[in-house]
């Protein structure tokens, strides 16, 4: 199966290249509230396994990073 | 609204993050087919903003990346 897990820095967080890529887009003359840069792993796993463990032993870091699997 | 951009490598491209986060979970006993670790943007904009447009401008290179909108 394929499972994707979204990793977002934590809201509130100083991300400088959300910050740069909002700017940049506002300076394009889009109308651009905020902007977070993150990143996504896709795995390819067999069936059942434990994509949250994974997750969060491996790929996150829960202490300025928050994430979803899709 | 709030939208994401997920940007991936292409299938195929050697993408030496997405192998070493493979190797590792291999290691660690995962049986993992294929990792492909790319970039997620969240974006809080107006409603009825391109982000397509966005995205294909501004974001993504189409020569090595793919990208869904969510």
């Amino acid at each position: 199966m394929k499972v994707k897990v979204l990793i977002l820095p934590k809201k509130g967080l100083l991300e400088p290249e959300g910050r740069a890529v909002r700017e940049m887009l506002r300076d394009e003359g889009f109308s651009v509230r905020e902007v977070r840069v993150g990143k996504v792993v896709e795995l390819e796993v067999e069936e059942g396994t434990d994509v949250r463990a994974i997750a969060e032993k491996y790929l996150v870091n829960p202490l300025v990073e928050e994430y979803v699997i899709e």
